[in-house]
């Protein structure tokens, strides 16, 4: 099964692709949509196209975007909303479901500790996805959320499994 | 010309569209499109379809939408965001260019204060645009937006025709 991760940000939106093949995951994509210029509208455009370009590309069959941190900078918060609002939806689009994972939740899957840097994210990003070449920490962040899904989906696979045995 | 006002909120999306002739305004459409059921994405999803839908319908010629006002409520800032950005991206894919206002600059335009409650805009609204059936106070706020955003085009339109009088 192929998971799409994503790191929402207006200016930089992280993505990453893995396999999952039973508890074997390997790598498949990964980068960075940028819309650095133009108005807001325009911005989330490019966005939205760059997405479904990557949706279109690589077909992922399941998706994970990370819960977006609320602080008291009100418009972070909000341009950050609008840039999220159109990763879902375009997820939402592709009839892919998507799970919503906490950047500790994240990174406590990922790396075993939820206070880990974007540094030892990286690094476990590497040492899970051999031979990975990351495009940035935001992709480095997106791969991660994808590693945590899949975990999450072989889990609760495994727990249906079970009932279904005891059943 | 026609104009499309949207105020944006992920429960309750309120849309209006006026015909500007000249100086004169007229009402075309105006409603509320709903999402309350189901998880963040199908409900931007449907947001998406709904004024995807309107603008197919009605075939506007320019837009504009509310700009959000930011509180310390991070968690309903958020929400607004990312309906928000959907209503950016549904004006911006049909290729509209799309005006934003404060609120306070709506209402000091439609009712002449800029602290004016919903009572007074709606009473605003259907006294410029007779015969108008509101479909709620959300709706009543787009066409407000859409009838300033009228306003601004022909202020700005008259100053570009008195510049190339001048020059």
């Amino acid at each position: 099964m192929r998971v799409l991760g994503i790191d929402p940000g207006l200016r930089n939106m992280g993505w990453g692709i893995i396999e999952m093949a039973g508890s074997r995951l390997s790598h498949v994509g990964n980068g960075i949509a940028h819309s650095k210029d133009g108005d807001l509208a325009s911005r989330l455009l490019s966005l939205h196209e760059q997405l479904a370009c990557i949706i279109r590309e690589f077909r992922p069959e399941a998706a994970a975007i990370e819960q977006t941190f609320v602080n008291k900078d009100g418009a972070g918060t909000l341009k950050l909303g609008q840039a999220r609002g159109i990763a879902l939806l375009v997820a939402a689009q592709a009839g892919l479901k998507i799970g919503e994972y906490a950047p500790n939740a994240v990174k406590k899957t990922v790396v075993g500790v939820g206070h880990a840097d974007k540094g030892q994210v990286a690094h476990m990003v590497r040492h899970q996805l051999p031979g990975v070449k990351l495009a940035g920490p935001d992709a480095a962040d997106a791969l991660a959320i994808a590693i945590c899904h899949a975990y999450h989906l072989q889990s609760s696979g495994r727990l249906a499994a079970a009932m279904r045995g005891v059943a």
